[in-house]
């Protein structure tokens, strides 16, 4: 089979090599990829940023789609023929986040999917909605989970409340979806006016274009009758998060998902604790908020927005584009 | 000004007598009630089932709006002209609930708003959304806030969550309205097809005629592959509750707000309560509740369903209509 | 080895036989059991009460503790000569319950630990605190954990708190030092002055004998200034329930952990539910609440409370004295 | 009666004037204020680094206790000879925080308790516990309940949780003091021994001096086995906040309180969350968080540490003293 992998950081130095197809031993499953997407920190790996100790060469990619072709013995939760993607933390089943239930991301600490086949436990994999592609199915594991939690666990968004997204990213065009879907008022930024009329498209009900008016903090107030927003998700832009507190409303939430930004930030936050805002961490999320997540994905069929699909030989490309970030919603490869 | 009063128990008995206008006190504010609302409550308080005890006469119905026509000394709160309903109970503006809180509902403990004018504290009212009329905002302060409660507070719905809803009164389309907004999945029973009909228009997904089939928690179950319900908004009709028992799922929640039936049941909830639920009272709810609650209601234009408005003078048909229990939605008396 | 089991219901049909030892497969341990303790749910297991249709042979019991002696392959949690104890429930590791979590608990849907040797899958074992004799470490996996899960996570249990208990069983008991550890006053209810005596050497604050006073909501109510207990751990005894709604706060919770008595109940639940109560179902918990409380009886160098212990020969005497309700803590068999 | 009064800013500038006795108004009530306790806020704002717009002149301290000497007319709530405090935020009762009810600080937003008298709104003050003295009691309003809700409500701290504090200053040693109420064990920083001395005698189970090891992140991860711990009470003196990300666990909170440190720090957070902490900004509490704060406390017969009593005449060494950061607990004023 056909695998990418990192033999030495950068997208040039990527490699596309034959591996043997991996067989499933006790308790895993074998898996053909048909699709992979792409996250910020799948970049950020393949650059060496994310971790510039990773032991290489190493398999990228979190997040893709597949459909079981065997089986080893003992399991149980899975058949051949599933429809299944990879969970991004092969040890976070359920329950609250610990050191041990982190470790173990694809793509990361071991091998991603951007391989045509790829082997997983069988408990490191969930069934995907049957409406879906193979190519909107990866993009569930990591975008879609991240602005989930985000949305239903960090803010318990619910109709009413105000929820501020930022950029049309994979994660805030999620975030945007699904609070929708629970009924709130959706606004939003972007330095770009057609990608705000697209997001409009999406549900969004009030924009900025933040390259006109960088102080969107203040606009925020406004949209909320000067009482600020329920939940910012913050996706660490460079300079976001000082606006995002300042966005907030007095005991609001920032969910604070993000990369997305290298640079380190100088930030003053503690007169501005005096709001008494929840930040909260969000990464990833476990197998049992991906079921849950996809329980309401299911009933709204919903559709993931799919910015590009490349072909598994034009991976850097998609990568290159990712670095751009002028993509909307998700970046998609064709595995197979 | 002419009021309804209880002098002695029976809906024979109601008089419509003339009082003086009473006249705002500090901190208070006189209201001209253009509708109000009934509830199940308050044929219960008019039969004397509810308290036997109440001090008479009364003025009953605890669920009003109107417009704001005079503020005594020291009102911030609110101006004349506004356009307010009062709230159930008149000293729980926020928080959890407590003895004291509880106390002071209108139309049981204190006169109510069966009244061509009442006079209430400026803490105990709230503004009513712009887009309804004076009929729909007189549906709002114990039908509405209490599936409120029910689905929000209780049941933290989401969507991918499946609520089970008991017949068409109030609560129960409310309950619907609302978990709809949240993107849940409703299913309902109701003993009248036509009504089943009418609800699917408001958005129930499934329904079952409990008179063809009693036994609907099996139902529930098959309608959620066999899981169960995560919510059950539970209004308290005869054998409804052991039903709901069966019908929820392992951890999921049973929001009891009902009163409805006047028979005592046996219960045997001890081995059912190995399925870990959890079952939470709903008695209506607070000022702030009901603010929140407003915010949904005004962001999505959502539009109470009445069942038939009575005339002041028609009060005793009100009370019978709700008596029969073949209502859905709501009853509605127009005051002035 | 030796072991009891079910062959025919009855507490004199329990038979005394020998089987082979054991051997750990893949991913499972090997554990000399050294003592085992009695839940009430045994008591009905082996007569019959529990699950007519329990597959027999069966050897009872849910709770013991011991030694890993081997380990099969692949096996990382535990290793030889660990100290642990079976968690009650093999397939519920972390979060809320579901209902595939709730299946497989010992000594009843699989075989249970009243036996020389258990065969246990690596992730259905905790390691247990250092300083419990393993006569103590026995009597965690289901009452400790039952009593920590109301305490902790149905009643958030804080200082200032008003708990009641009922009685002096082994959930009541850690109920009662699981309360104290988290600041709360802890007032109970006996039958038996002794016993009284004796809990108020563990911290119980206030107690009332139930022979003498049988309404002991109304005394509640007196203990906490009119106000109600915020927790009542509620065993399920006859007559209990209606007690427990009474003597709880408006807004407080009601955990029901009970399955002591045999015998339905009348119960008009709905007019009291205007307090508001959380009632929650309490059924054991999850291996991550174990770890959980595990920590705090560690910190605190807990000392679980024994009523008596028996010899593993002498195994059908401990039943029969559950079987009288006349036991202080837990009773327990010392079986290697 | 005599109060103090900043007229310009700074501690010399501070003005020890006579004002005629207030009279309360309609709901109001006259309190005889005994003592005073001091917090780094009121430092900050005599000197006019809080708020440099505050209208002047203004009585400062936000902080005191004292007998209720006269009651305006319908008053119900409290009565002549009750001992109270006054509420931080005049206007917080119940429920979570929004800007109107965090509008109305004492010795901020509106004059504080520096005086022999004062009136307040019988809303705006709460009974004290019978055992403290009127000193101990001045040290509730602000310090103890912000211990208490970052304990309380963001850590919702048990038994088996390991609580940091950062230094011996009011809130962490109030924190310390409830933390060990539930049951935590609470391991701390100082640059003094011997503070940490006195600190092990209110229960302090580890400490260490960061003048010796300042990266005490480390040392925290050490003391709970490489795990981090499960709430830091970060009181936001210099460079504490970097170190707090490093020193919570996985999932673990911070309790965001302080306005120590002036000088603005360099945070990069982006990356440290993805252990998914949660950070809950905490600006005091409610009323209804002070009753039941109080009710633990009275439970407990907790004693207030109390570092120095001044007298009114020496209220600037009081302030000085607040100002070298040297005290170990609270500052106290006997006002009269």
């Amino acid at each position: 089979m056909k695998i990418w992998q990192i033999s030495s950081f950068g997208i040039d130095n990527l490699e596309l090599v034959d591996r043997p197809t991996p067989q499933p031993g006790r308790g895993q499953v074998l898996i053909n990829v048909h699709a992979a997407s792409l996250n910020y920190r799948d970049l950020m790996i393949v650059l060496g940023k994310y971790n510039p100790k990773l032991a290489l060469p190493r398999i990228p990619c979190s997040d893709g789609a597949g459909e079981v072709m065997a089986v080893g013995e003992g399991v149980t939760r899975v058949k051949v023929g599933d429809r299944v993607a990879g969970i991004f933390m092969q040890n976070w089943m359920d329950g609250p986040p610990t050191a041990a239930k982190q470790r173990g991301a694809l793509g990361g600490d071991i091998d991603g999917v951007l391989a045509e086949s790829v082997v997983l436990d069988q408990n490191g994999v969930v069934a995907v909605p049957d409406h879906l592609s193979w190519e909107e199915a990866a993009t569930l594991p990591c975008a879609a989970l991240t602005a989930w939690n985000a949305v239903v666990r960090a803010g318990r968004v619910k109709a009413g409340d105000t929820v501020v997204i930022q950029g049309t990213g994979g994660v805030s065009i999620f975030a945007l979806q699904f609070a929708k879907l629970l009924g709130a008022r959706v606004v939003g930024t972007s330095g770009h006016d057609e990608k705000l009329k697209r997001a409009a498209k999406l549900g969004l009900d009030a924009s900025l274009n933040y390259e006109v008016s960088p102080e969107w903090a203040k606009w925020v107030i406004e949209q909320t009758g000067g009482v600020g927003a329920d939940l910012v998700v913050e996706v660490g832009g460079a300079g976001t998060f000082m606006q995002s507190l300042r966005a907030v409303r007095v005991g609001g939430t920032i969910a604070q998902i993000g990369v997305l930004s290298e640079a380190s930030e100088h930030l003053d936050i503690r007169p501005i604790l005096h709001k008494q805002p929840n930040l909260q961490g969000i990464y990833v999320g476990s197998r049992s908020d991906f079921e849950e997540m996809n329980k309401a994905i299911h009933q709204h069929r919903l559709q993931p927005v799919i910015d590009e699909v490349f072909t598994f030989d034009n991976t850097k490309e998609a990568l290159r584009k990712m670095e751009t970030g002028s993509h909307f919603g998700k970046l998609v490869i064709r595995v197979s």
